[in-house]
């Protein structure tokens, strides 16, 4: 995924139009609409308990942080951990997306920003977790064979009560 | 911070040597150090109750996901976050590191996944927080003008009671 400009004799001039700083702040069209598309299919394969297609939007190395800070290393443990809480905890618990943004780092790296609405649901202690936001950082890059996927992604969820006191804002 | 490989008249058979997805796995030495060194600046920082150090390792353009889900984007805004925090909740309350993994993303961009134990303190409202552990991603990308930077930082606690269900482990 290295990007490997040959300037060979002759070609040196098209440096001219080459401003690194340009480019990552843009990101083209096609690009964006694909890693648009991963935030797309992971909140309709989670409507759908669908752990695979979850996964499929995960690199084979990818590591994902969950919302009590759980780490799973590697595509199929991602789609095993998913599975499980799926059947376990979610299955009556839609999610919808509330807002996603997209800040490219180069033409072949990009964090997708998504926050999500998440219905309640109950711990297998019995505890019951009202309706609330997640929000959930994705590292993806895009790949010489596969195009863009999610290399590192972590969810936090949102304590609105906390936010009021938000010293930012 | 693109990577601008010139190759120039005569210079092709060095190409032979440059193979993308193993420059991938491995980290030079010195960039390795940089980016530890990072986390130890967090660290320090924070225990020194220093804003203004903590913003200093990242980009001007840098976002971060606190441990409750708000998000802080630019680094005047994580200093100040930072500022606030620290004089609020943090001033007997250290942190120490337990454990960071470096995985690169190429020759300028790697996440660095940082575990840190953090004292127990206590919320503005009265809640008492446990000593309890973080896990957070640092996205990281190299500069040409100012070496390795955060560009997105999230903070999820670690929930021990949850942990011993996790369905990978």
């Amino acid at each position: 995924m290295a990007i490997v400009l040959m300037v060979l004799a002759g070609g040196l001039a098209a440096l001219g139009t080459c401003n690194a700083a340009e480019a990552e702040k843009k990101i083209p069209a096609e690009d964006e609409k694909a890693i648009r598309q991963i935030v797309d299919t992971l909140e309709s394969a989670w409507n759908a308990l669908d752990a695979k297609t979850t996964a499929s939007v995960f690199s084979d190395d990818a590591e994902f942080i969950n919302v009590v800070g759980m780490q799973w290393r590697g595509k199929a443990a991602i789609e095993k951990a998913h599975a499980v809480y799926f059947e376990l905890l979610f299955k009556n618990c839609k999610l919808h997306t509330d807002e996603v943004t997209i800040r490219p780092l180069g033409p072949e790296h990009a964090i997708a920003t998504w926050v999500c609405t998440q219905d309640t649901f109950t711990t297998p202690s019995g505890s019951v977790v009202p309706k609330h936001q997640n929000r959930l950082t994705l590292v993806v890059v895009k790949g010489a064979k596969d195009g863009w996927k999610i290399v590192q992604g972590q969810n936090t969820r949102i304590d609105a009560e906390a936010a009021r006191f938000d010293p930012v804002k």
